[in-house]
């Protein structure tokens, strides 16, 4: 007969991993992905609350599935986690994961931050999106923009790599190939999404109390969400090089895309249905479906389809599902991705694996 | 063509009324029942918030439909409000509705108060389910307990009604009418009720905010909810009286039922599933069904069905669905109704219709 | 004590009304609509089912509501109609609508229907768009487009309104002011749309199955659904005649927006993003809500925000609410209503109201 | 870079099973819960209908983590299964169950069948719940019915199991315990219960289309459910023996619980809130909870707690949670599982993991 306490066992040969804020959903995530891992377990759950909690009391769910010492979360002790962990995944707020990155790093454990701090190149651009300047810019040299399918390599010998956001996750993979194929334009892209609650995080507020935010559903942070420059970093960052397809043309202009972004009453997942300008009146469905087939067909988590995709399709997994279309003269794309899996902690498990010579998939199927 | 500031005239004739704590469910569910009553309208709308809040802006589906000067709302001034109105409806906190009742009632205004102030008869049963005294026994004498079919002409004489709470309603109004024809024992009831979160009130908490409530349920207060009490207050005052049977068994015991409530993942009824013992083997479904319609087949808002009703049955209306049957040695009774109408607001304006003299069903239907 | 048979009274001097098809979302919502109605009684209930079914027993929540006189359906006989009622409410699919229109209006029934029958001025248009062939053109020809606040004068002597389209209604509120005014361009118009599931219907299908509709959401008939002909058509016939500023420019192309639907797990409202190019560099976030408070600064039912709207504070009222700006180079526009009420039987009521020589606002409010 | 067509890996040595009726929910969950298996893979997707679909195109969800080979259905061949397979779960109606259970066993194939077919010992009783004569007494009589926690021993040796019913699952393990400590009476235990809608099946129907179940909450089949025999025969089979405490006293009556179950507007999740009158006015909750944790503190699934359990607890994993209390008179016990994990192909797994002699919490944790 099994025992409890032995339900998730020390893995032999498993990498020791660290959750710093682990009582968000981030971090729940974090540990029901890990718990199913192959070769990695969670060794120091770090939470700056005093006292520290117990994880499976703060989420009743983890009940009977963690030994008492797993679920015990401990302070935020550099030293100590750097004696139990090899890589570090950073649930904290902004300001925090700046200032807990570089000790980490410099007691040799590698981080995967999920939180925006290392996520923007330009310190200027990350002051303006998120109100209070950098404090770790020697960091953010180094730091790798992880959205693995696009920067796999990078990843693979990065030190910290700054986990996309979630809207952002869906909105690269869906026009990056697409920008690259030249096949629409750079100006006048539009970034309509929608997103679970758990995207807005875990503390209570009035418009996601339950009774507003069942049955509802409406836009905000219209053309002014700090997703936006994400966006356009990634887009201009893989998506204008020069042309894979050998075009001659001149580089265009960096994309500045109109993004916005609605808020939906279910759990989790987002559906960005993005609108572009064909470059000319000849582009074809067909060819922007075989540019992102072209760009994905290797991938194992990447669907591109010739139906358009739904949440459910892909929530509790690590997938994006894709589709494209030329109709109206415009082209369409829809992009669909678990906000909390692809757009945060599934990712983070992905570039932690790549970070630490595991397989890519390793967890994650 | 119409003028938007004319939207919600002032209707010649109508009584004014006041709301005491707009800004909560209850609240705005009383504006827009009275919004549509053809003699009644809200004269003052009166907050202790500072600054004032105006109410379409607190709830901007009121926008449009109320004029500017009847959507600000004022200081709780006393006179004032006894100056405009001939009634008020208080969705205060209890200490704070046992605060204002008095001097409201001192000039000469009626009072609908929803809150449980003046529900339980005994002031020391009052302070062991609230936690706090009981600051004004006085009125509490004079308080009429308006559960309104149980009550109607208490009621009608009344200045001060205790709106009964949303459970109690429920519970009574499908127990009160088997326990008077003896068909079922007043010891071992149980009442299996489930509630939308809207019961729960307008304050952001964890286990309301919507990643944690949506797609969730759970029991909770087991046994030990506020609202025990006042259930058992009304089966005994109603329920073991002389039998209407003309039976001569003395009366029996005074019911003191279980009360187990749980929270559904939507925003508003109330389900009951009641669980009792038949008084012998012979009870029949059909006896317990005659009782019931015997009891409601003039009332307008009560319905006794031969099958189980559902919450969509009855949310957004002043109804309760009853339905009755003896299977497997139990009774079970099935309740149905809309927490914050014939729970709250609904049963609040019914209330005020018959101490204002006006059709009980005004409005309501 | 009121007697529950009198419940929805005969309301003297009210005017008689049947409901063809009463057992859809529409007919339910027409119901309810029409019992709070003070002009307005439903006098015959047209089902064309064999038998013809009790209303109240296909939807309990009118149990006790209706005198069960009112709640039996009749068979759709166009001479009992006529003998009883002055206007009938279509809620029948279009070839039905089509049948029975030119028999009622023969008999001098004005009708206002809610099918697409005659939403469409072009009978090849309709054709594409339906898929069969439109069997009335001859009533085509005179039937009213009832998008109310925009043809007040011409449904006020109709005999036969086409009630619009849920998705179209709100476009064409949103875009109208905006291309009267010339502020935005009438090339490259997005509609992004999303409806809660009440729009599709009330038969079951799978995509519509609670375990696949619930947490999910999608795009569907991405430009090619039905209602992007009647979006252009409002567009085409309001937005782009002679300028309302004044201006020499020639009139503009005829829109033909992009119009992509999407379906959210709720039961009712429509949110429409809507994406358009500002005429030159200067329009301004004034400049376009200028142009909708000028437009609408007399209508009880359109609400011009500085916010944007949600669903929720539209629910259940007829009001359609709005709120433009300039962002990023794009003009956006939000618009909200209820698919149920503005977008169906609350806008066929405000226009059978002014058939009827009653006021616009009765039993809306 | 890792490769789509490699996400599913063939395990080496891990062992072929056969889904039969994958297109439902349970089927579904079944191919997610082995694709994570370490020691277990699918090798058969049996479909009964003609053409045989790709389990992908039916859910989408599967595109990109089943192999084009692996997501074929393909003919329910009973050779062929044989030819492929060690072990073979079966999610078809009771009937086919019963017509394709004896082929599969004579040809060696070991059975989890997740039907009622060979739940109930009692054939007439069968015959009585499910309308419909059983076919196969024969292997009904060799069938182990695998409330795994109960029946270990006994389902590790079987060829053929029957995997118990959702309700009953959550109601024997909370009751057994109480049961044969002598703690709680047999007669007048009332098992009130909730499930989500994928307890109902993915065929469509008018009351689980979305617009009725949505916001809704309704009791159903209450006393008349057909899981009561099956919740009875466990009470019976297991809480009434020899008791387990050494008491002298005479075994109790068997068991015939009032069964009386909810349906809840959410996907999955059962919460079994249960009354049985303690056996004397002594037993207290600690007793209960102490009992309780005696049976199953060596359980990996199984999680006694102080609080009543949320459904949240358990969506998505294989455990229950319990809790129990001495209230008010009435011994009150709250159990909470998934019911498509535990309550159907969670405990499938289970069951099939302790008869191939692979560790029994594979792939479950």
């Amino acid at each position: 007969m099994p025992s409890a306490s032995q339900t998730i066992a020390l893995k032999s040969g498993s990498v020791p991993t660290a959750i710093l804020g682990p009582t968000g959903y981030t971090g729940l995530e974090l540990i029901e992905i890990i718990a199913r891992h192959p070769g990695m377990h969670v060794a120091y759950l770090a939470s700056a609350r005093v006292p520290a909690p117990r994880i499976d009391h703060e989420f009743p769910r983890l009940r009977g599935r963690l030994s008492a010492a797993a679920a015990e979360c401990r302070a935020i002790d550099h030293d100590a986690i750097a004696a139990a962990c090899r890589l570090a995944f950073l649930c904290l707020p902004h300001e925090a994961a700046m200032e807990h990155t570089p000790p980490l790093l410099s007691r040799g454990v590698k981080v995967v931050d999920l939180s925006a701090a290392y996520r923007l190149r330009d310190a200027a651009v990350y002051e303006r999106a998120y109100g209070h300047p950098h404090t770790d810019p020697a960091n953010l040299e180094r730091a790798v923009y992880g959205l693995t399918e696009l920067a796999r390599d990078r990843v693979r010998n990065a030190e910290l790599v700054a986990n996309p956001g979630c809207y952002p996750t869906a909105a690269a993979l869906a026009l990056v190939p697409l920008l690259r194929a030249r096949l629409v334009r750079t100006d006048s892209i539009i970034v309509n999404a929608a997103s679970g609650v758990s995207g807005a995080g875990r503390s209570p507020k009035q418009n996601l109390h339950y009774p507003e935010a069942n049955e509802n559903f409406s836009a905000y942070g219209i053309g002014v969400h700090r997703h936006q420059p994400e966006i356009a970093q990634s887009l201009t960052m893989w998506g204008v090089g020069p042309a894979s397809t050998g075009s001659e043309r001149a580089s265009p202009a960096a994309p500045d895309p109109l993004f916005v972004p609605h808020l939906l009453p279910l759990e989790r997942g987002i559906l960005e249905t993005i609108y572009a300008a064909p470059v000319n009146s000849e582009t074809t469905t067909e060819q922007l479906r075989a540019a992102l087939r072209a760009a994905y067909e290797r991938e194992p988590f990447i669907v591109v389809r010739d139906e358009a995709p739904t949440l459910r399709d892909v929530q509790r997994t690590n997938c994006v599902h894709l589709n494209a279309r030329v109709v109206g003269g415009h082209a369409v794309v829809v992009a669909a991705e678990d906000n909390l899996v692809k757009g945060a902690s599934g990712q983070a498990v992905q570039n932690a694996n790549l970070m630490l010579g595991l397989p890519e998939t390793a967890g994650l199927l």
